[in-house]
């Protein structure tokens, strides 16, 4: 990974590169899993790239292997947190609309409960 | 694509096949774009792979690139709609719990307003 794939300023590129903490379950050489720090669901874990890209459209252009790789990471993540027979649900939030706070593509994995409405559910309790 | 890349008793082979009327919005090589006849947000439309496969992951497994293309596709159709500035959500039911209602992968474009929770939102009026 050359410098120009992180961002100094990023707060997931610096969750990727240990400088901030994060309870971390999975790594990959292109993925890095930790747990939200403000879960909506009994399981919810941020699946990120190592590289830097802003959203998951520009991460689908720009390196599609490694937005599969996400995936892959999601679906063993699942399977190791209990949810992958009872279901899960996979998201990229892209812009202010959508509620992306945090501008490094980075895929939700939700489970652990019937999930309900694809929007506009209550925030977290 | 050869004939086991479909399953003739699933929904959205048959949408894909041109077998079911939908109100398609855009179109690819390996993608199909159709509007949710239940709509959740102002912009809801199904991205679904021309090959069948059952969920998100088997689909990162077995045509990464394919995964890549739904995103690519949604992201113009995010722009033809006019939310690419304000933002969407990007997501993938796997299972039950999540409410995947068609065992063929579908990324789920939706926007056009804030969009607020990941999960639990109310059912649409």
């Amino acid at each position: 990974m050359t410098s120009s794939d992180t961002q100094p300023d990023c707060l997931f590129c610096r969750i990727v590169a240990g400088e901030i903490p994060a309870t971390v379950v999975a790594e990959t050489d292109t993925t890095v899993a930790f747990r939200d720090i403000n879960p909506h669901a009994p399981t919810h874990v941020l699946v990120v790239p190592r590289e830097h890209h802003q959203d998951a459209v520009e991460l689908a252009e720009q390196s599609p292997g490694v937005l599969a790789d996400l995936f892959t990471a999601a679906g063993r993540i699942a399977a190791a947190e209990g949810i992958a027979a009872d279901g899960y649900r996979l998201l990229f939030n892209t812009g202010a609309d959508a509620g992306q706070t945090v501008p490094h593509a980075h895929l939700h994995l939700l489970g652990g409960r019937p999930l309900g409405g694809l929007v506009g559910g209550p925030l977290p309790e």
